[in-house]
């Protein structure tokens, strides 16, 4: 096997750098990604990764053949000590027009990178938010999937390069927050956590189910619901959360400030206990 | 160069079969295409295209070499008795995460394929609609521009396999219809024609615009705006385009059905026209 320096890239269990220009996940963006992130050779959360491609493939009428990624993806991560490892499952090639090929021969991309280095003070001190003026399509087809079709996410991120936002809120068509741009958003109300729902648009994120579960097993119940500007607002505590950084408390938006509470260290510790 | 076969590919320039696995186009669909009919040599409505890719790169602060592209769109052509030219714009190779990269290195690719073979009686007798359950998000970011983030159009595309259905009819998120899969439609009401506006969801297709300039032309100014499912259905005439076909009849949506009127035949001479 080539070295597993960053980059490396696993096309079908192949090593390669290139893929074929017919490719339906470049014509359309017709296919699912999951990025996961590589603890000391092994894959916190794995199976709730796999578990939200195979949600992704049924939505797509995609066949998804999990052993073959789940192999490849555990045998990799066994070579490392940490790092990124991101799957592209696309419908593979295709001809011209939108119609299912038929057979379909679904492509799998195994991608290397790097684990990012955030500074220590986002998960210790708290990040702002830029506020996206970008929003969200409504789309519950393809809501809460991770398809390819990210062209909203990326006009919302390139809406600021001001390091001093470390993600970027984004809302529906209404008006109403709903995640950030690569992170799903958690709010403390007087009666308890509340995550936005993401059945109209927005991703159903890995750390945030496992969190909605392990809060919920503690007696925190999580409600899950269309949550406006001023309920954010209100909010006594703010986080976001991903499967790659874990939980970051958020201390601002726009001139709005929070304060980090205990709840949040609750959540953090949760999610450090499960990517440890 | 390479013999012209279908499948024939050009990317930046070069012939080629393959591109980097790490080209955003892949990752996000971050980018655009058009959709090219070679007649004799040439491509009909060159300057059109080109313009929509334009208003399309400035949507997505995508840089776009129009002289590159034309130049080798021109020349390919030349090359060709007929034909489609299917132009795919991305914003290059990309490191992980949304931000866009810095310098932005955007990729062209041109890809050959043959004329497809429509059953003459499509143009001829009519066709009749699929009424897609797919609806279109609204986004008024993306609406217009011919982007990557096509999982909507692959989505309606899989509700039918029967021939009998040469399009579908696909609506927005208030089930008004919007256009088709790969076409606009145009309603003939008493006061004249109209076509759905494209402002909030759907692509603002380049036969649309052409028809809609040179109906105005000729006294029969079409409106554009929101449409409802009842003005659909009462019209006395309604049809589809794009600029690989030129103009069909629909004589068919469920069990409603339609007669092919003098003003759609009108219509079908001037595609015709601007397409031999």
């Amino acid at each position: 096997m080539a070295e597993l320096s960053p980059g490396f890239t696993l096309i079908d269990g192949q090593p390669q750098t290139q893929l074929s220009v017919r490719d339906r996940g470049l014509a359309y963006g017709d296919g699912l990604f999951e990025t996961l992130r590589v603890v000391n050779g092994r894959i916190p959360l794995l199976q709730q990764h796999l578990a939200r491609l195979v949600r992704g493939a049924s939505r797509l009428q995609l066949a998804c053949d999990t052993s073959a990624i789940e192999q490849e993806l555990s045998r990799l991560a066994a070579q490392l000590d940490s790092g990124i490892l991101k799957l592209i499952l696309t419908r593979g090639d295709g001809q011209r027009g939108y119609a299912l090929p038929l057979p379909q021969q679904p492509r799998r991309i195994i991608q290397l990178a790097a684990l990012p280095t955030y500074p220590a003070s986002h998960a210790a001190q708290g990040i702002r938010l830029f506020p996206c003026a970008t929003r969200l399509g409504q789309q519950p087809l393809l809501a809460g999937i991770k398809h390819l079709n990210r062209l909203e996410q990326v006009l919302a991120r390139a809406e600021w390069d001001d390091p001093a936002y470390a993600e970027g809120l984004v809302c529906n068509q209404q008006g109403e927050p709903v995640e950030c741009t690569v992170s799903n958003l958690f709010l403390r109300l007087q009666d308890g956590w509340v995550t936005p729902a993401v059945d109209q648009c927005g991703v159903q994120g890995v750390m945030r189910d496992y969190l909605c579960d392990q809060l919920a097993a503690i007696g925190q119940p999580v409600r899950v619901r269309a949550v406006s500007q001023a309920e954010l607002l209100s909010s006594s505590e703010v986080f976001c959360c991903n499967s790659v950084y874990g939980v970051w408390p958020v201390v601002g938006l726009g001139n709005h400030q929070w304060s980090i509470g205990p709840n949040t260290r609750q959540a953090q510790t949760l999610a450090q206990q499960v990517m440890s």
